[in-house]
């Protein structure tokens, strides 16, 4: 049987497990609802970053608890501030889900992504998806192999931002400003929230193997 | 003569106020760069980055220790998790200078702030750097009043940034739409800066009082 303590540390992962869990269904609905112009998803996105938040401060009070009646030293030390870090990485994640689906209830009933764009808009959010997917695998099984896989999907991430980019820049933009504005916030909150989601695996990384991952000098804070 | 704990425990607030001058110093040099195209300002900027994630790295590693040998409780104990995540949110600051910093590079020589749009833009500035050294005294000097102020503050690019787009999205606009896009993103640069900056003050005011500043539920992560 396992003590108290490892309890603890176990409850403290499987909160960190549980937000990868909300902030990756919180952005496929963002996601779902920015290309459908659905402002019922959209609405219950916002609604739902509470339980977020809430997680998490649950996390830093078990945390902080933790530091203060066990004292650890060592592994246990790093991970529990590690597991501080990786919350606040996972709480801004959630925001960023919020984020894209306050740009959808703003232009409602328009829809933001006009059609020639809705392809590459598709493909960041599953993106997205796939990462933060990856990211909880990483935290619950310490998996560094699928870990390293990361920084390819992050390159994809970045290749289809630059594309929108190019797509709302060419000569041929007929949307105006407002689309390319809100568009272009939108593909900037999905990198953002796959960066986050990155710099969650790679401390898991540098937990296991005292090292960051390649392609990697340090993790986004 | 103080003991050799309290003086690394002081020795951390010193980097975190170090870290404060100098990303505050970014946002200044980086908001003068974009207002006057000078891209030896901005380089400066962008190259000037590893000063402040070499003393967040320094920070980390100090933390860590002092936990570990000293196993703090209590006060201390919250003390140095705080500064952790403080230390976090200037790291932060500091990549936001940058990105502003090099949106003044990918468009130099040419300006990207439109002539009728340099004063909001002025005024963002400044309202970062009044933001900023307000959180370093409310660090330096544990000054909760000086930390009530900044809800205003932010109040006030919160208005700016407003009226930033609402000047983009104006019918008048005759600017395109590469620089609707590339002033949008440092408008968002910029409250980002300042959500951090408040959000390091909401947290030394936690810290000394127990309770979140009025006006904020939660600090930004």
């Amino acid at each position: 049987m396992r003590d108290l303590y490892h309890e603890e540390l176990d409850a403290i992962s499987d909160q960190l497990v549980e937000m990868t869990r909300l902030v990756s269904s919180a952005m496929s609905r963002a996601a779902t609802a920015l290309l459908d112009a659905d402002l019922g998803l959209a609405e219950g996105v916002i609604a739902g970053d509470e339980d977020v938040n809430a997680i998490q401060h649950a996390l830093e009070d078990s945390a902080l608890q933790l530091l203060a009646r066990q004292q650890p030293v060592a592994t246990d030390l790093r991970t529990i501030v590690a597991s501080l870090r990786m919350s606040a990485d996972l709480e801004r994640m959630g925001d960023l889900a919020v984020h894209v689906a306050k740009v959808t209830r703003r232009r409602y009933p328009a829809s933001v992504v006009p059609p020639e764009l809705r392809s590459t808009v598709l493909q960041m959010g599953h993106v997205a998806e796939r990462i933060v997917a990856k990211a909880g695998s990483v935290i619950a099984g310490k998996d560094v192999e699928v870990a390293l896989e990361l920084a390819h999907d992050d390159d994809e991430m970045d290749k289809l931002h630059r594309e929108l980019y190019r797509m709302i820049l060419s000569k041929d933009w007929a949307h105006g400003v407002e689309t390319a504005v809100d568009v272009s916030l939108c593909g900037r909150y999905y990198e953002r929230y796959a960066d986050h989601a990155v710099s969650v695996a790679n401390r898991v990384v540098f937990l296991v193997t005292g090292a960051w991952a390649a392609d990697q000098a340090e993790p986004v804070s």
